[in-house]
């Protein structure tokens, strides 16, 4: 049985490789192409207030620009992912571990200010 | 039976909803979060030649942060879809789809460069 | 006679000389780092709400650290123009009168949606 | 006598009233713009190689369009650092008095590594 995820990472690795594209694929370029597609999501946003951000989803065209950039964004997150070798998942567990300890719910409850890095 | 990505997710909001998070968790603050993320990541990457980032994962402490920060990209990622309603892995599928249409692989084998939008 | 922003160039030019810096200094790795500092940038203002943002100066620890982000922006922004050989000012007021036309007053008054590209 | 930077920033001052967007001009947008197009110079410059990102001012049509990702990032960094009262120039000779400090030639000579803050 295979995860949503990995069906999506072979998915990718075959449309890259149908194409050639293995050589521009470098971890180096996907992180640029991850942050470029992560930018194009802030222009969908940037002049919306935070309650009409909220409701963004709500609007035909501009909610399916924004479906496209997450998706853009997912892209390029699976695949740089894949050519490091790390499952995205499991890595996102350990760093909440890793939150939780350092975001003890009683200091920082209702409180968005950074937390110093654990010793 | 649920997926890996639903379960992070859900793990996502309890955590959140612990700390009373929720009023700053606008998709707004959420994709600029995801693309200072990203940002992080280009900073572990940017002085590295193409070569060098393919073997960043051998290095135990280097390949530490990078796995640290592909998980801070995906936790935003999440968050910021669940917050939208949007499914990643089908609407990265829905991108694939379109992306197979746009890039035939008889034009682009080999070729890294924008292809004009579908008509 | 040059302006502050020669002076600025000509200074940075000679901190990366001294360290021997100039190989890491490809147009691709310096809009790589612009693209992080403009990242660390987005954490500063991130769980602010639109009004803290326009106080954050007014607090002398978060102001320090806005102004800190905006000069390694800027930083990188003359490193990078230097290397390509670009005047940023001048390419600014290129760009302005470019807007001008694409944003003419009677249509985009007090409506921040992107005008479609100019014939 | 005024500098090319204060020039230019007058004339996006203006240009902004003309169009009553003060009201979008946070400097949480406006950083969200400087990072959205950052994310564009990313785009332009993420498959080509460090050799090819050297040249890339010598092809007519890729220069056009970096020179103008350039000039957005250059204007949304100034109507920032307007928003904000911040001297760019100033504050980047304080970011660079630091830098000397912190990376001193005899330890960082042909070394990207980053320093340890400051004590």
């Amino acid at each position: 049985m295979t995860t949503p995820i990995e069906d999506l990472t072979l998915r990718l690795r075959g449309f890259v490789a149908a194409r050639d594209w293995e050589r521009f694929h470098t971890p180096k370029n996907l992180a640029m192409a991850l942050a470029g597609e992560a930018g194009e999501l802030l222009a969908e946003l940037q002049w919306l207030t935070a309650e009409e951000s909220a409701q963004v989803m709500a609007d035909e065209t501009a909610g399916a620009r924004v479906r496209a950039e997450v998706a853009d964004v997912a892209i390029y997150l699976f695949r740089l992912a894949d050519t490091l070798g790390i499952d995205v998942v499991e890595a996102a567990h350990a760093k909440l571990d890793e939150g939780e300890r350092r975001y003890d719910v009683a200091t920082y409850r209702g409180i968005a200010r950074k937390a110093p890095p654990l010793p």
